[in-house]
Parts: structure tokens; sequence; C-alpha cells
């Protein structure tokens, strides 16, 4: 195993930590306040850590596998949220480290799920930190490290591969540099988008950019303890499909800006993404109905929850856990779901739903007529036999970690009822935000004891890098056999 | 398709349910009550229906296939279910031929779940009946027909894995009537060494057959609205042993009593069985102590629910859904795993879970290491790959059923919460009975919509015949495809 282009690449993230952290810093300076200087201090110990590793394996053997793409994605991911989560600590804002964890893991995993009682009383730069994390886990932080630093590596694709979201992922252009720098032009030609249409519907500036970090990186953190309910309808409407637009796949972003329209409306994803999104608005709306003013406002409280949920943002405009049961059962079923493939959303995805479903009826079909050759196809495609049983057991593993996490809360937790568990570790696991009960949208997770908050944060952080990759750093076996091969 | 062999075996299941019902209609007569016409009533419309269809059909092609066999046991539980309500309908002890129905289907497939309010105001002719629907379904009807009726088929092992619970059904010996016989032999003998042992701790022989045939088809009716907690600590034991028991596999039982005790303790499953069993009685043991007086009272409540849940029976001594969210969890966990392929009980089945593992661990290795060769091995055997993608599409589909089927009593039973419709859906689907909260062991579910009682009948005939018969009869091509063939 390449050990020594794990550290170089650890150690170039974490000098993009330091310099990204100097971001807020400015907005506490702007604001005055004083905790500009937790994020000085942050950022010079990530320089202190980042630049031995990238000054010392400077010069190494580019050449890495999945196996060293899925352990530097592990780790680089684990060594920023710790770094991540000082500001909060050395300020004081939030005085216990667990829960400066706890919030700067949901912030890069873009989950959303909170700790703070009061998110009023904070303080602007590190509210502005908070949402900015968001925009940085999103897109993928080795994605963005590929992106700006010139690396001659052919086999990047294995690291793109462990951090992107959805079961493939598909260079755009030959070069991997290449697509890494379209994905982030697209990114933040979006984010700045939005910022200019936020700021017309008489947001400020500073939380038009907190809103778009949120949106963009489908993460769901705000400064204001009801969320977006606060905010005109206008504003409300603007996030609402911006979280949709974060949550369709990238690649048809690029088709579009290329002029290949036609290729572009013929993924079967974006389709199925759309149906099952307007479906729900539609049976929440007849669900809810009555309890909102207009049609206009129902129409809007309906999209916007759904839209916020299915693209695992998780920003609210209403108390959707005092809505009836069946609007919170399709919210409870759409946290699984997620958004498209290659978004910046969570969830199992929408493409693994409809592979899943043609694996089931091909295998039926089988089971049948034994000599038959049926194969699957999506997209065009013939999805081949070994991306069948990846999916298959990336289910199956799906499943057993949930039941797992839900049972380990139980454990810690044993005050929280059953729909509040069961929902709030899918909230965290699918990188949602809020769930239902003692975890929905008008309470938060402060109440936990602190080992279902490292379990929770655990399960952030799975959801986020899609299992495999820890699963490889924490198996023995990955490690017995570097050894013999250094 | 082979039609005529359908009618043919449908026939003669519908008589023998008509032979069945003259047993229920004697327990009437010796306890003077005037229920014993409704039995005579429907064993006369059996006799009408299926006589003309055995004798019509007498001297056709016995050869049937995978997809005879599942269409054939489709059909006969319909109907067998269909009849089955009669008495409770005729006799107006259930007025609501649907709620009648739904006490049948419940009882064929060993569910146990209920909607009677009162179960003490019903006759004891009705009551036995009600049980012994659970001794029917238990090991399957069709595999009674099999071990009775004379026959030279010899594709009948098509039916058996169509009607027997598990992913892998073995002939114990090369005949199959043979074996169907050895299951029925061994059946009987343990029904009848529990009866010997009700009978023991001065149970009367009324409820001591009632309770046998509950325990032995794993399904949990019984004749007081407290089930089980009335009666003595050793009837309690008696009870909670012989639920374990029936949840093994009994091809251990044969092995056994052929004396090849050595292969018999060699399986796998038994030992995860009993290992989850024990050690989900341990952690509801330490979750619940100081609710119920001794160690002793305790042990024997835990490893009651423990047994009765996870075996699918559904048995109760306690209300458990009093009980700390912790305990909860687990058995609404247990829900889902079930008891061991190749027993009455209900469930994913241990094997499954075992093997649905195995691959997943498989599938991470070769996805590191493309080209090494592994293959998953259970109890001693390769398993092929035909089972393994059998496996899983069985896993996505069970899921795929239990979303829907939530989803749809949420729409039909909007007042209910989402811990009672998730366990309660759980609890049918997985022939269980209770669930938690509304549909708790102190409630029943008399309080659904019609529309809500179909869904769960369904969802309980998909449990027990383990979902591939109802959808191959379901698929439209099935039908395509044979008009074709005739």
């Amino acid at each position: 195993m390449n050990k020594k282009m794990i550290f170089r690449t650890v150690g170039e993230i974490t000098l993009l930590e330091s310099a990204l952290l100097l971001i807020p810093m400015i907005v506490s300076l702007i604001y005055g306040e004083s905790c500009y200087l937790s994020f000085l201090i942050t950022a010079a110990i990530a320089f202190a850590i980042g630049l031995p590793l990238t000054l010392c394996f400077r010069k190494v053997n580019n050449a890495i596998y999945a196996k060293e793409g899925f352990i530097t994605v592990s780790f680089a991911w684990v060594l920023l949220s710790l770094i991540g989560a000082l500001p909060f600590f050395i300020s004081k804002e939030i005085p216990n480290y667990i829960d400066a964890l706890f919030e700067t893991i949901s912030g890069f995993t873009t989950t959303g799920a909170t700790i703070l009682n009061d998110i009023e009383a904070m303080s602007h730069g590190l509210l502005f930190w908070r949402s900015f994390t968001h925009w940085i886990g999103g897109m993928g932080v080795l994605v963005l490290i590929m992106a700006i630093i010139p690396s001659n590596s052919g086999h990047a694709i294995h690291i793109m591969r462990a951090e992107m979201p959805g079961p493939t992922v598909g260079k755009i252009v030959p070069k991997i540099k290449e697509t890494a720098k379209i994905l982030y032009l697209i990114y933040i030609g979006m984010t700045v988008l939005e910022v200019v249409m936020l700021l017309c519907g008489g947001m400020n500036l500073y939380e038009s950019l907190v809103h778009t970090f949120g949106t963009a990186g489908t993460g769901g953190f705000g400064v204001k303890a009801d969320s977006i309910a606060s905010y005109s309808p206008y504003i409300q409407w603007v996030i609402g499909i911006f979280m949709m637009l974060f949550g369709i796949n990238f690649n048809i972003f690029f088709m579009i800006i290329i002029g290949k329209i036609g290729t572009a409306f013929k993924s079967h994803e974006l389709y199925w993404y759309i149906g099952i999104m307007l479906a729900s608005t539609a049976a929440v709306m007849i669900n809810i109905w009555g309890r909102y003013g207009s049609f206009g406002e129902t129409l809007r409280t309906s999209f916007f929850q759904v839209s916020s949920i299915m693209t695992t943002t998780g920003y609210t405009t209403v108390d959707f856990d005092t809505w009836p049961v069946l609007s919170r059962l399709i919210l409870f079923m759409l946290m699984f779901v997620g958004a498209c493939a290659g978004s910046t959303g969570g969830g199992l995805k929408v493409s693994r739903i409809i592979l899943l479903s043609k694996i089931v009826k091909n295998d039926i079909t089988r089971a049948l007529h034994p000599r038959s050759v049926n194969t699957v196809n999506f997209e065009g495609r013939t999805i081949e036999k070994d991306t069948i049983n990846y999916l298959n057991a990336y289910f199956i593993l799906y499943i057993f970690i949930y039941v797992v996490s839900v049972l380990l809360l139980g454990v810690f937790d044993g005050w929280a009822d059953i729909t509040s568990i069961l929902s709030g570790v899918s909230a965290c696991f699918n990188n949602i935000g809020p769930g239902l009960g003692q975890f929905g949208p008008a309470c938060n997770y402060s109440s936990l004891t602190w080992m279902s908050k490292i379990v929770l944060s655990f399960a952030m952080l799975l959801g986020r890098l899609e299992i495999y990759p820890f699963i490889v750093m924490l198996r023995p076996s990955t490690w017995k056999q570097s050894r013999s091969k250094i």
C-alpha cells in the first residue's frame, strides 16, 4: 500500500483547510467579533500539521488504487472534522469538544443536525464557518484538491469514486483533473446564482451566503432557530427550487452547458427524481389540506419540505412533526431515497433505488426461467454483474448499519421514543438533519448522551462517504497485507 | 402451464378442509354449542367445491414445475381462507366477513393477529377452529396433501419449496412423499408431547390443545384476553421452550431421531438461532431489571417474550409495550429476524440473515481484490450464484413490500402513530401477531378500516408464503405465456 501518498494527500487537505479557515476569520473581523482569534489559532494548527506532511512526501510515487483511495478519504474526513471543530471549542461557543465535533461532522457531511439550543446567540463568524463546512463537504474536499493542485496521477479516479456520492461516477471528460474542475465550476456558478437571487429577495449578503452554502451542500444549517420559516415566500421558493437543483446529477448540468440538451434529458434518474418529488408533494398537499391558508401556501410548504428532505438538506418552514401520520411516513421514507447520484445530496440515491428494482425484476424472471439470459440495463448501458453484486451488498450493509445504530441509541438513550430514534438515526445516516419526535424540526440533538453523539457522528460519516471507505479502513486485513508490501 | 393439475390439487385441499372442519364441529357438540351448525354448513360448501374439481381432473398429467407450484400454493391458500372464514361469519360470532377473513388468514398464516375485542365471549368450537388453523397452516396444507394422498409426481418438490418456509428446502429422504410424511410425524409427535406436558401442569385438555396448536404453528391464538399471563410459571416455561423448539429446522429433529446427532449439531443456523435468542434474553433482562420480582421471574418473562417474538408466535405473559425503549427495539428487530428455515416460524429466517452477512463480506473482498475468486459457503456447502441472486432479490423485495404496506396503512388509517404502524405491519408481514403501541399486546387490530385489514391480510399471506408465489400469480406474463402453451 502506498502509505506515503496517503500522508501527502492528507497533508494537502489540511493545508487547504488552514487557508479556508481564513474566510470565516475575515467575517469575524468585519463584524468585530472576538472569535476571529479561534480561527487564527486553528488555521495555525492546521498549517503546522499540513506543511510537514506535504513537504516530507513531496516527491513520492503518485500511483494509488482503490484501497488507498478509500483510506485517504476516510483519514482526510476524520482529520478535517477534528480540526474543523476547534474554532467552536476554542471560542467556547460550544464548550464541549464532543458537541463541537458532532456539529462539525454534521457540517462537513452536509447533514445539518445540530446540538445548539440557541442558534441566534452564536457569533456571525462561527455560524458562517458552520454553513461553509456544508459547502466544502458538499462537492468533496478531495475533489477540490484534485481541481486545484497539479498532479499527474492517473488513478485519482479512485479518490473521486470514494468521495463522490452515488453508485457510478463517470468522468465527464477524459481527464480526471478537468472533470474535477468542471464540477467545481458548475458548483460555484450555481452558488453565485443562488446568492444573487436571494439578494434580489432582500436578504442581506451574510445571510444569503450562509443559506446558499446550506442549500448548495444540501446541508441545512442556517442562522435562525426557525430555519427558513420567517423569510418571505419568494425566499422560500428560491431555496426550495435550488435544493431541488443541487439534488440533480451534475453531469446533466454539464451536458446542458455544452449544448447536449438531448442527452441531458434522456436521464431516467432525472425523471424518477422529479417524479417522486412531485408525487410526494401532491400526496402531502392532499394530506395536510386546510392547515395552511391558500392553495399557494400549501403548495409552497409541501414542496419545500419534500424537496428539503428528499435532497437531504433539512431546512424547514414549518414543524412537519405536527403533520398527519401519512405525511410524516412519506417524509420518513424519502429520507432513505435521497437525491440523484453525482449530486451533493445524500441517502441511498434515486439511481440505486431504480437499479435495485430492476435487479429484483430480473431475478424473478430468472427464477422462473432459469435458462433465460437476462441483463439489467440502466441509462442505456448494460450493468455488469460485479456492479450488481456491489449494489446488493451496499443495500444490505446499509440496512445492517442502520439497525446497529438504532440499537446503540436504544442502549445509550433509553428515554427517547421509538419513532424519534428510528427517524433520528435515519436523519443522521442519510445526512438530512432533523428527524421526527424528539429530534424533530422544533428540537435538536443536544439532549443525547455523548456516546450516542459519537454513534451518530459515525453514522453521518458513513452516510456521506457511502460506507465502503470506512469499512476498508477498519478491516484488519487492510493493514495486515500492507505491512508485507511496504 | 398445467392448469388441470392446479385445479385438481386445489380440489383435494378443499376436500381436506371439509374433513378438518368436522373436528371443531365435534368440539362444539361436546360443549353443546349452537355453532356446530356453521361448521357443518361450511364443510358441506367445501365438499361441494372440492369434489367436482377432484373428480373432473382425476386423470391428468401429474407433471408440474416451479410456476405451477407457486400458483397452486397461492390459490390454495386464498381459497382455504375464504372458506375457513365462513364458520365465524355464519355463526355471527364475527358478523363482518372482512373481519372473519382477517382472523382466518391470521390463523392459517400462523400470524395470530386478532380483531376480537372480547376473546372470552367466543364459543369453544370457534376458538378451537381458530387455533386449529395455526396447526394446519404451520407445516403447510399442501405438504399434508402430499403426505396422505398417493401420487407419483416427481415434481412435488416445487410445491413443497413454495409452501415450506426458508431459503433452501432439502429433501430429508430421496422421496418427496416420504419427506412430507416424516415432517408431519415429527410435527404430530412434538404436538402430542406438548399437550401431555401442559396436561401435567393442570391445564384442561381443551386449553392444552388450543395452546399447543398455537405453539406448534408458531401462531399465538389462545383463549384468554391476557394470552398466557394468567397461567402458572410451569405452563409459561413449557410454552416458552416449545415455541423455541418449533422454531428449529425440522431436519435437525429428524437427524436426532435417526441417530445422526453429530450431523444435527453441526448446523450453524442452530447456533446462531440459540445465540441470538439467549443474547436478546440477556439484554432484555438487564434492561427490564427490577420490574418483576425475582431473578427467576425476570428470566422467565424475558425468555418467553424473546422466544415468542423471534419464533413469530406472539403469545405474551406481560404487556411488553410498557417496557423501556431498548427492549422494545430489540423485539422490533427480532420480528424481522424470525426463526430457522424449515421450521413453522416466519420472518426473514436466521439462515437468510447469516447468508446475507456472508454475501456482504464476500462482495467487499471482491470489490477490493477484483481478481480474487471467492465463494460463499454455508453449512458445509458452496452456495451457488443463482441462490445468492435469488436471496438478494428476496431481501430487496421484502423491504419494498414492507414500505408499501406501511404507506397504505398511513393512507387508510391516519389516526395511528408511526411506531404502531411500523410495528403492526411488521407483526403481520412476519406472521407474529401483536405489535407495539396501538397494536400492542394489550390492544388488537379491530379499530382499523377494512382497507387496512385487507392490506394486512395480504401482508400475512405474502409473509407466510415468502412473497414469490403471489408475485408469480399476479404477474401478467404468467398468464400471457400460459395461453399459448395450453
